[in-house]
């Protein structure tokens, strides 16, 4: 006799005190989180009735009964009417035992030619692309705010930092939109992954497909898919779309921590390029001039968080064996915390961008310290002086000597100092040195020439139909 | 005029139509979550309290009060009589207004000399000793799980594996008791983690200490710290006694997920060695051999979500300036998360184990083929015959292809057999030929020997009070 | 006097007996990494002079000299002439440097509005373009080996699996295209990455583009980008094209690691569906069935390093400051790491599926257990005689009972034996109880039916060219 | 027939021309890296022959050979002289092959009673052990040189900050202390992680024990191990110890990111606390005061590197069923590059602060910005006055404001404007309200006055024997 009676119940009882049933319950029931999915798992219900109503497989008065009845449930749910309850384990339950009660015996049909399989799979699918477009409408609001106070800040002066220490002055509508070009992509990026998850699973039914003469193609149509997945088998087993709008989210989350980092530091007494709205700061009633970035702060944290969900969904899926599996449960709950994390780190950087009062007169003052300019007086010795590049650099390292010694910038030196150092230069070069000189002589193309940015704002406008 | 009036808001009340009050309240509000700390919270404040009077800097009279007010506080909140409010966005204020409800101007001291900074520190401290003991509790249970079945199967055989591949026969017992000793260290780790902790931020204040004549001893203990924090600065800002419960559990998950990977595998029907119960497994109505180990997929899985929320943490905490930033808002929801997870997997594993049925004709018959004693054959030629490893290894390879064309073990040989591939080969040799025989002789410390095994299960159960 | 001479220099010497210089050589030097990059940095410098001269900005003689210069020490470093020096910090300066030896003064002007910011940006660019594309090239050996062994195993019967538990019937083949499904999406998202990422940096100059005039146009043609990047701040900045190509890589590697794990379990004595080749297995000389399939192995473990190299990169990005810092120097190690293992990691997958010896036999016989054919029955009776879903399902599990009981298999039972279980049962149900009448059936779009397996193969042969 | 020839080897010689071999050798062989065990392996083999001799299991001249070829094979691998080749897979293969040319058959005998299995797993964990040692001293060092300019700096002031703004003056002495707490925490995790993870897998043979007599305690003392591990499987199984130690290098690595922030935000021209030296820094030829803290950079950066290490290992080891399988053998590359890295950036932090200048004057002049006494005052009116805490911040607030309207610090402010906002304030007050004051008061244990900071750094420098 090879199979024994476990004996080990004893344990039962002591801290394992509701027993196994109970644990069970805990790890496996998801009603808590997939309660979110309700609209899609209807959505798909729909769907699945029409077709199968059309395709003659169930009749057309139990369909209409069904849809009768779907139509129901939602308002119900949507009115908070519904109570969930973990021994229903899933939405899905939820929904059919619903409908069962309400419209009795047809409810049963709905299910046929169709597998919980497929039917979770759908629904996720359906809600990974509305979270994709509601983040895509977001990134756009947070581009339409950057690209607002670009352009105010045109021709606003401020430094351009590498290793956070000042290197040429740059404007700050320059700086604004190079945020906007990181969104650019993020957005695209959406807009690449929505297209290539938009395949409809449906019909796939268990893992095999079916031998109901079901019409995906119309089921597709339906919910907007682009067209039903090709192999059934993958169409159960496959979250690389949830994969990828986590990766996306996570590059994204990158880039908003790059900005709530650059505020964080602007809005310190030492550097005072901006002032945090009080909507979005926190202060203390005894130090007036303590504006704490805290919204900057947590956006910037929270990238952790997107990551950390990324990682989460990917570890679950590593090594996992056709089809489905139970750990593919724990594609939800990662989506959706980064889906709610992600929002809210746009919406919040889009309002501390519009809300935040610039000092450009900080800003400006923080280019004339540095020499920002050494480079400009480099440049126009190789291109109006012909000088070899590392000549050049030679003498503007003198003038710069020179400058430092008397406390003042480039801009200051006498022509004579300058002719001094060089005996070929000539007054034109006054026109390099100073920083708004600088600034305006930078037209390359990408480049911060107050010219050069007012045509991208208004590229950008023209694009956010702003 | 250097500062400007932010004239962007025209945006706000599209999208964004609850405005930037709103935004900020969903994205900095921790209500939601950090309830979860209020005894903690309110166990801080009567610590602190106590000292206050003790050491003369608030009223005896206004102590008592107090102290009399929190445990109403708590009492409210464990009756889920406390309203949460984002307005008042953390748990700390909860508590703070509503003692100030109910005991009027006195409320107002219970703050002397303490900050929102080294009272969060307390507060998370102490709810994260707690989550260590609660842990340590669980894992204790699945050691136990796991040695009383090992105490069931010291001499059942099975199939040890490499590479998924059969290599040498051991018994199950001694299989069950490898994972009781991965626990033992994720026991031992979290113990030293949690003396590592155990000491008191409360008294850094804001971040520099305070002039108040404070005893950071008398709270200290009273909180059960081992003793205060010794700088002032480092209280507030550290955390990374929440980053190592966190890399502590995933040590713990990947462990669990060894174990639940090879409870799946073994409930499959090609292997058979083990049947999950009804409450860890799902079935079919129609397919009565179909049971799905549900429980066991989850547990493999949620070790993604568990290294997810350690990453969550770090990369939060990574690049972070000193002292407290509200970036490390964001160390408890992963904590949490962390803390649910892990310890539900742990107390299914246990259930797992305690209820699976065990299967030792299957994993009995597993060990008849692929010739699982080679191994011994050669040993026993090195050891008995003085064969050199590599010439052991030739002859034991002919006696295996012998076998092999015979289609019998090596047991099954004859001696006649065996001596045609080695004259010197003696009866003797069949003490170790069979899959018994050879998982007897095993008996090098730590080997499989059941001797061996069963002295090891008799130490754990000392160990374990079992 | 505010700045004090450090005076703690006495512990150098000690444990840090190299001292400074040494400790930031090898800290900072990025000669041992960035070599990989040296024919993108030349290309690139290739095109920047051939646009320098046609812009009239350096002198068209100069220009010959850079370029005659550029094409020997490219065939300098081909043939493994070029010394690495950790003293010449980067691949840049190693160029730059032996250049002027071999052509003298002319070698500084190639540095003319350039910087090493935007230098490298174009050089790491270049080098993920190329990796992309190598990578798609191996995606598609994959999906060729793929279709390929499908194209053998369009009718070859196997389980297809749910929780590792035999569920339906499905054929080896389709079993095959799912995973070539989940390759063409990885190469989707390579494609739409590649596209993405194809824009120059080259012109940003520093940070804040230049003043000479540039024809950045003429640069992205010669690289073959599809255009210049059109913001200065952002071309120098912007590393989310690896962050990209490094997410991409990691879900390719959860694919592939799926693909692993059940290269293992089936290569399993208890499975036995596969075979994997001596070349990409370790065997034992004493134990001729055990084959250990190392190659899958290691597929299936290297995920974690391609995931591991997605989160360096990222929390290196996370919280940085614009624009170029340091930080940024440790995107190229992850990137180099990645793409060398999952490149490896294709190409092995490739080589086990061409490699691996199909077991039809153990297929076919793990499909005759565990009446895989039982939601057939339950649909037949749905399909053909109306019965509502939930009572379909009663009637097939009372005959699954009475073939239990028998021993046999559904297909087995007699057509009296099914009429007992249910009167309207007819002859024609047998057409779907065997397994592979089941599979048969299942002709629904993207079904495991062979015939639309056929179909599959025969799309996938035409799109790959086989 | 059901085992059929594999026909898809038209493939191979394509983009896979050199075959599956080559391909194999490239994803399997381990020598490149495991070459770092060398000593490791070769302590393992002259522990495990000399208890193979004191045992009597093999002849104590065939002990000797192998004890002398052993240290020449040593020597040459320390002289260079080892020719590394992909065939011999890995170190142990290279080591053994090499000690057969040398000493020949007695060479065969070195293996009886061991397996790859427990040998990799012993060399692994002993230089594990050896990387966590370097590592602790090379923490040491970096406390000693955070104590040493501590030691200096007991009294110079600066803000303490919150959010990156200041809040209350702090000593710069205190500041460096609150990294050395963190360090010690890091090396008491090393030390707890050095001693769990110190016991001998050796003995376990492949993973069941052995047959044959060992003293698994003779080799575990020889070793400088505790003991031996008391489970076979586990033995051969176990990577924790690896995650661990990747665990805590991680919480490390976030820790001098901490550090590695503070010094570039320091090294700013806005901040200007601090300037790095020019060992750690690299400028600008043309830009004197432009000063990149490239180390600093490197160091925060190289957080990611350390905790993508960790995912990668943790990520190959989740799911993998016992006991060894080949994805362990990407155990060792994590390990390896992490190891580099952390002690690379431990004394790269270590040798920045010791050469770096502070500025005193610069934090000095920050203190006296922002009313960072506020709460002294406040404290004050508290303690002194018994006003109750909430009156106390109302007073301070008027006169903050007033100070606010007159462009001066609280300090500067009469002792009439004083009365004027409370009428009980007396002139004792004034030994609050300068930042000198303001820090001397916080004497609370663990608090920032100099004469708390000058008892820490003195505890220090007893336990670092400075």
């Amino acid at each position: 006799m090879t199979i024994e009676k476990p004996s080990a119940n004893a344990l039962w009882g002591g801290r394992f005190e509701q027993g196994p049933a109970a644990l069970m319950s805990r790890i496996n029931a998801s009603i808590d989180f997939d309660k979110r999915f309700y609209r899609q798992d209807i959505a798909g219900s729909r769907a699945h009735c029409s077709m199968l109503v059309a395709k003659g497989i169930i009749p057309a008065a139990d369909g209409a009964a069904i849809l009768k009845g779907l139509d129901q449930v939602e308002r119900e749910i949507d009115e908070g009417k519904m109570v969930f309850d973990p021994a229903l384990e899933d939405i899905h339950m939820h929904v059919e035992s619903r409908l069962k009660e309400i419209i009795g015996e047809p409810a049963g049909r709905l299910h046929t030619a169709r597998s919980r399989n497929d039917q979770v799979a759908t629904d996720f699918r359906l809600w990974v692309r509305d979270a994709m477009d509601r983040l895509d409408g977001l990134l756009a609001d947070l581009q339409k705010a950057l690209v607002t106070r670009a352009a105010e800040h045109v021709e606003t002066l401020m430094p351009g930092f590498t290793h956070l220490q000042a290197a040429q002055p740059v404007t700050f509508g320059h700086h604004m939109l190079a945020y906007v070009e990181m969104v650019a992509r993020d957005r695209s990026r959406l807009r690449d992954a929505r297209k290539r998850m938009n395949e409809n699973p449906l019909g796939a039914a268990a893992l095999a497909g079916t031998s109901f003469p079901l019409d995906r193609h119309m089921t597709s149509k339906a919910l907007g898919f682009d067209g039903p997945m090709r192999n059934s088998l993958d169409a159960v087993s496959a979250r690389d779309f949830a994969q990828e709008y986590l990766a996306m989210a996570s590059i994204c989350a990158t880039h908003l921590s790059r900005l709530a980092e650059e505020l964080v530091i602007w809005s310190s007494a030492q550097f005072g390029f901006v002032r945090m709205s009080d909507a979005f700061s926190s202060g203390s009633s005894i130090m007036p001039q303590k504006r704490n970035p805290d919204a900057a702060e947590l956006v910037r944290a929270k990238a952790g968080r997107v990551i950390g969900a990324f990682n989460a969904l990917t570890i679950a899926l590593k090594g996992l064996a056709l089809t489905y599996g139970k750990d593919m449960q724990e594609d939800k709950e990662p989506v959706f915390d980064a889906a709610d994390t992600i929002e809210l780190c746009v919406a919040a950087s889009a309002g501390m961008i519009l809300d935040m009062t610039v000092n450009a007169g900080a800003m400006r003052r923080a280019t004339e310290v540095g020499f920002l300019t050494a480079t400009d007086l480099a440049d126009w010795l190789v291109r109006e002086k012909g000088l070899p590049f590392r000549d050049a650099h030679h003498v503007t390292g003198r003038a710069v000597k020179l400058a430092e010694g008397q406390g003042i910038g480039l801009e200051a030196l006498t022509l004579a100092d300058l002719q001094a150092v060089h005996p070929g230069i000539t007054g034109d070069v006054f026109a390099v040195l100073g920083v708004e000189n600088s600034v305006r002589s930078r037209t390359s193309f990408g480049g911060t020439a107050p010219a050069r940015v007012a045509e991208a704002v208004a590229a950008w406008q023209r694009e956010l139909g702003l």
